[in-house]
């Protein structure tokens, strides 16, 4: 049986694929879409959301827009990695959903508390700021949920600086309540998504697809390339936010271990560190884990095969 | 015209009080009660304001229950002032109200988007949890509140450390939230509230009303005079919570100046201090103002008379 | 029999009057002059030192050069009140005396340890930073010191932010070693300083005296007070330092309560604020004590008296 | 010609090899040692660096205490590590030599302000109080010390937390003024030390020697192989201080990277962290660099050379 996920997202280049992969791949049910201010601002995150849905199909569920503006720090975004509109390099078609009317916490809060105990997992590719604000509202959620399988932060890299990652340092207040809520957290940080490389095989053999998704997903990694080529000096770009939902699709292809994270709020040079704890065995009770090492030819190939399966719709 | 108000609260003695004044005065139309954890649990101090509501003949307004737990730091009661229950002293009769199923931060924000600009005057007399999760959640509510007066802080004194009082420091990222939000923000702190000091006179003139609210009120303010006695060593007890309310009523009955103020979230030993810049005249365009002397007869006068207003209702 | 007191001073026009004071007064034994980075730079407030004692006829007692900068943070000086030379106005004179060769820390300790326990009064008028080395220096001259009487901080009044003071906030580390050292330490803050007023009759009064340190003194206190005016609004300039020097020739001319008193080094918005727990009687054991309360005319007394005491030294 | 250097430690198991390995290597000038509270208090690591001195010879140069207390943090010692002793294992002979009547900070200064310019380089291998006390007593000597060669820290491993290391931790603020001073600094740190394992091999050898020196040595060792395998689960000991004494006679035995390295003070869960930028080439005038690989076997083989030299002192 797929699992059921809601994907919080802030497309972006790399959620982009996230939502090709979750909506094409047989093993996940997306339930929600919700979007969070983050790599660009609440309002173009959430129309590029809602023009991927167009060009990927995605109908029939609901998608909610969420926090424009971290819990407590000044908005951030990362317009040079993502382009002025959050998802440079595409012409995206005008968006045909309808938003949701509530906002994503509340969306967030009734799909869960509306499911079975264990049903849904939280999937977010984003700054933490509506599953904060989630968690605050209602508490419940804690037990319910299934898990949290999150992109963001990292156990011995940073890329917003030395030691911190994007999603996690815009709103560390978010993460550390995220994190610390008690229930099971999988950490797919920088250390695995370094891994996620669109190198040229890969790129060629989405290209080949010769769909309209297809066509997306190689236009998208063509900008992204050329962000990350100029920025953060890469050869090919790391495409972090597929990596947790192909987690979820399948763990075998991730080794994650246990550890201790929390999430540093008060350091003058760390701010938005997460900090794990690999020193020895993790304590009984862990429920944080890392990810640490992808399996690089398994995880694209789920990519493509999903991309594949989203045939080509029109765009209607 | 009466101010239409919100009084988000956490009964608590003083939010006893000052929920007589509420509902008891003339220029006062209060539309919505919300509850926050504060000098209890959310359950207590919720259940409180039910019973309160049926003491004093509240009726055809929403009462909403807010947030349990402060933004990021863990629940913090002040047990020793307020008994167990929250409102230790007087027995109280069972709640018949209904709770509205919004969580406090919705109805904040329904009550507000559906009003007037300008329309809508927001009492907080408890930690600003709900407050600062109804500003994330809908940043709109800020250009249409006309104002916030909070019981909260102080410029030279505190409470619950040398130099922080308890609603602003056990949860101080709300509290920052909410004073730096740009809408106007009158605080009524300790500087004032030491003032409102429930003298003899005071407490006879109630008593002598002889109806049920004025005996609950009696009750009310015995248990908190033993209670300022025992713990922080005062001789009559100051009566916080109603000069939020009393300030909306009759701005003139206390002295208000502005002056920037913002709340400290690192410090070390000012966790959670209101910082009062008063070393000259407040730069143009602060929004936020100080109370720093009360009409210590006036504002008796308007309590006292509130509860007359009140008449008796019957306990239906 | 006089105390013997070092004066740890960054001169400064209020620390020259603090000279003059301890230098002119019978009640003090002026064992030391060690001067610290505060004012001005270590270079023009050593240079400005060793003038004042020529203007003075300070001789037979050895100053040293200290700190040229905060043990942490980086150097900050008050240009806007003391001018570029830490003493503009009057014009000094070519220093005739040397400096010891040793720095300011090690005259303190070797001071100090050379005395009997409890004959040395320490009288800081800078940052703290030589008397927070001397302490790591030799651990031992806590229990030799019979007392650090120093100005700076305040319990409800800053002047370099809204709470804190200059002396504190440029070098809060130092401080809180000074504080946390576990010596009787009176902190004469700007509670007590801002009411060391130089009035007219006080200047008038020092002008008559018609001596070259009384015209020194008269040309200080001028420049003094056209800075206060245009940087503070000050009508009439607060004249801090020798407030520490006139409590140890007599505590009786000051209310100094006993109160904890701790230093923050974290806050956002109060570092380097002294944070004094007024809130009921101090614990037994506490060693630190507040000045709140100046007989202006007493003080001012000791000042013009000392002064005189001074004669007309040629300027040898 | 060998490279003078003033060796400040806090011995500690480790820091008796450093100073075997520096006695005994021609291509060191050890002119000075220095002590620091550490490992365990000033008195008992000063009491073991003369046991040292006895046990290999050493003799003609100046030894002196430093800092029994860390800058501002309270002390705290390694005593699961090094014992109650600070040197745990080995008996020791009682001390002969004399202790300089000079603080450590002071003897640092004098030497390096008596020699030319560039000719000594400090290896500091316990907390860095000394060395921060003597900057801020003499800041002239940042131009004239050739480098800081300094065991401590770590770029992607901690020890007394998930993220730092003991000697920077215990003095943060110690840390943060040494390598912000300007002068190069290259941090030896755990990245480096966890592969300088004492491996069976390593110890037969220097059991093979058979003087009083490896005696000494291999006792030194047996005791550390037993306190880490206990208390972090190593199955060799890590031998840290060395590792910087070795750096400075071979540096083509490390890989050494220049980074920006920077300590945290404020973390709440990174206080003491040595945070390194290896996200991209070293800009520009960085005169930090990080140790990151180790020659393990020509490591060694300077160790055992310099224990072989040492020959047989008698225990005069």
């Amino acid at each position: 049986m797929p699992t059921k996920i809601i994907l919080d997202c802030d497309p972006g280049h790399d959620d982009a694929i996230a939502l090709l992969l979750a909506w094409g791949s047989s093993e996940i049910d997306l339930v929600a879409v919700t979007t969070v201010g983050g790599n660009q601002t609440i309002e173009k995150v959430t129309r590029n959301a809602l023009s991927i849905a167009r060009i990927a199909g995605i109908a029939g569920i609901p998608f909610a827009r969420g926090a424009a503006h971290p819990l407590l720090r000044p908005v951030e975004v990362a317009g040079e990695i993502h382009g002025d509109s959050g998802l440079d390099g595409p012409v995206l078609p005008e968006p045909t959903l309808e938003l949701d009317p509530r906002h994503a916490a509340q969306l967030i809060i009734d799909t869960v508390m509306a499911a079975e105990p264990g049903e849904i997992t939280l999937v977010p590719t984003g700054p933490l700021t509506n599953i904060a604000l989630a968690l605050r509202l209602e508490p419940a959620i804690v037990d319910r949920v299934r898990e949290v399988v999150l992109m963001g932060g990292g156990a011995h890299l940073g890329n917003w600086s030395a030691v911190a990652e994007f999603n996690i340092v815009v709103d560390p207040e978010a993460a550390a309540i995220v994190f610390e809520a008690g229930w099971p957290v999988t950490m797919v940080g920088l250390d695995l998504t370094h891994q996620a490389l669109a190198t040229d095989d890969v790129v060629a053999a989405i290209r080949a697809i010769g769909t309209g998704p297809a066509r997306f997903a190689d236009e998208v990694m063509d900008f992204f390339a050329s962000s990350y080529k100029e920025v953060q000096g890469f050869e090919h770009p790391p495409v972090h936010d597929p990596c947790a939902v192909a987690y979820v699709i399948d763990p075998t292809i991730v080794r994650a271990v246990p550890a201790p994270i929390v999430v540093e709020m008060r350091g003058e040079h760390t701010l938005g560190m997460t900090v794990v704890d690999l020193r020895g065995p993790a304590p009984a009770g862990t429920r944080t884990k890392v990810a640490l090492e992808l399996d690089h030819a398994r995880f694209w190939a789920l990519v493509i095969d999903a991309i594949r399966n989203l045939g080509d719709p029109a765009l209607s």
